[in-house]
């Protein structure tokens, strides 16, 4: 399965070139991983928050063609990698049917000193769910 | 050569976890570019979107370490790569003797319209002072 | 008539103290006028920059009570003052019963240029339709 | 006394108009805020978190010319008011001789839990340091 995150781009979101400003774009994708985990996961981000967090320890992006505003935006998500305290995530963002970025993350789960935790069973299950059959370059 | 920018991590780049939010570093990525073009190129991004921009095209950040408000960064870049319209750069930022993060982008010349452009021979000079040693792997 | 935007507090919104970071409100505000003009006025923000803008030229905010990671605020607008350019706002943003913040606004329709422009007769009408019988103070 | 700021206007504050998009001015008043508490009070916003908070409880703010990419401005601040638990603080933005906005703010000193506290003693007596002759309309 594919969790399919709406975003349209709004006024906040571009620069003087029109273009989406890209530090935007980790926003969202922020937005879409809090969402993935609240709507699809059963474990909000308000909940992980009250435990320790789940911070990003890496990203990468390439943005193959700019987005304006007013353009209608569907990130993509599946889930790459389960590792005991991680997750691999990677995000596709289509408008239309030409692709705007590519990314890919990897978040650990973390306790309130920043100890990585193992992952909850059953949020390995749920995620279990979004595994992509992406062959990881990892 | 390296470009040093100081950035003083403020109330405002910070979570409720107490550390920054992660696409913070990525506008703080992009002021450091800003500085480096306009103070060290002569070629600052206001002359810049005159003409064109200088959109980044892709990204990629490891973040080894959580910073907390009132932490002192130094974000260090070198360029690594000057093609025909891009220029690839890396980064660290670290706080005292420990790395916060290190990042690595490819940013791309154009005109208005989208076009890559040639990079002007006295902006390829400039970044040719800043180029590392960096063996890439691009 | 009244529009309602509803607005979930994210991860994004807040800061070090769990609180929403007071500037997050008003890109919420400036999210939910967006969204005014272009579900209920037929006037979008992406067609008004084709032609001028429509800045924010002055606004006020009262914060009565905080917002936290997880809340659910509906944000309510009404139209106060329909000018020859600018046009009057009130918002009030409530969770449960409990009332966030009160804020207004007053924004100016103006030309590429930066000129004040009359109000479309289109557009005047709309706004009419939201009018709130708020007894200004202006 | 008059605490001053200097804010360059970077590529990152600018919307598609090419003019600052109003709620990055308030993050600029909140960086003012900060520097002051912690330049010229003695009191840092790392320090107040420790023990609670100083959130902005009203705030409004008249944008009467517009800001551009690579103007620099001179964020000038003055304390109109010293109340028990609460702060009032008024901005004048310059950019050469032409006034940008002007804003007004208070602000409130809590313990963790929300609750007003007394201003301490020594900030009090550093606040009259910055007191303006403003006829406070309050």
């Amino acid at each position: 399965m594919t969790f399919v995150f709406p975003q349209d781009i709004l006024f906040k979101h571009c620069d003087p070139a029109g273009i989406v400003f890209f530090p935007r774009y980790f926003e969202m994708i922020n937005d879409c991983v809090e969402a993935f985990f609240g709507q699809e996961l059963g474990c909000s981000f308000v909940d992980i928050h009250k435990f320790g967090g789940i911070p990003t320890a890496e990203i990468s992006a390439k943005f193959s063609a700019p987005s304006r505003h007013g353009d209608r935006l569907e990130i993509r998500l599946k889930c790459t990698k389960i590792g005991n305290a991680s997750v691999g995530l990677v995000f596709d963002a289509i408008c239309g049917d030409e692709l705007r970025f590519a990314a890919k993350s990897a978040l650990v789960f973390v306790s309130k000193e920043g100890k990585p935790q193992r992952l909850p069973t059953a949020l390995r299950a749920a995620l279990e769910t979004f595994r992509g059959d992406v062959v990881s370059d990892e």
